[in-house]
């Protein structure tokens, strides 16, 4: 448990918390500021700041407790004709508290809810450019 | 692999692509249409078209590879001082191909992405609908 983090404070019942699921790594509960209703976030239990500190098996983890997840919104009676994973690793990515989670966000036609995205977007790179950026990557695993 | 999915024609090597990995579970490739430089699609090899088809196995891995691409990304010379995981599931969430995959954005200070919300996203509900959906997603599962 680290101290002054927030989600530690959560597992550690000490702040109020709608749970939704919980076994010895990973626990989901509900975001308080939702996209939708049903947002939930799947966090490990024990404190990883970012993806550097998180080990890959707790990873993997997060990932299959989503799918479950997504499978229980999609038998309940909210409005969940889609899902979304998202997480954020870095403060410019958007991550805010600085405990490892991934967000699951309900999504139906018409939600509101989208991205936007820099002006470059709809201009599609050369080949070239993506084959640098790839080699670039792949010179660093 | 299945017909007329464009995923499996690039794992089949029919299509260009600029591959960054590849084991015998899991890819990783440049999307064409990349959020910033360095947009990176990590995607199962055997063909899945959403979540519910994809076993939680291979799942998984998709997380705990976009970790190793997350750490090679931050390692490299791209601009990346942030990473996300995007994932899709459902043409109401924007899954275009269908074919799972998770999106890996580098992000960046000032790189102009970013989310839209629904006009009610900035009321925080109270703790009583957050128990409603708990309760909602909790007893399907």
């Amino acid at each position: 448990m680290a101290d002054n983090c927030i989600f530690c404070e959560i597992m550690a019942g000490e702040l109020p918390v709608s749970m939704v699921y919980r076994d010895g790594d990973v626990a989901v509960f509900m975001d308080i500021q939702p996209v939708n209703a049903g947002h939930m976030l799947v966090v490990p239990i024990m404190h990883a700041a970012d993806l550097a500190e998180l080990d890959e098996e707790t990873g993997g983890k997060l990932f299959s407790v989503g799918q479950k997840m997504a499978a229980a919104l999609y038998l309940s009676d909210l409005p969940a004709e889609g899902v979304n994973f998202f997480l954020a690793d870095g403060e410019a990515a958007g991550q805010e508290v600085f405990h490892v989670h991934m967000h699951v966000f309900p999504r139906f036609e018409g939600d509101g809810f989208g991205f936007r995205f820099r002006e470059e977007y709809f201009e599609l790179p050369p080949r070239k450019e993506l084959d640098m950026a790839a080699a670039a990557i792949r010179e660093r695993l």
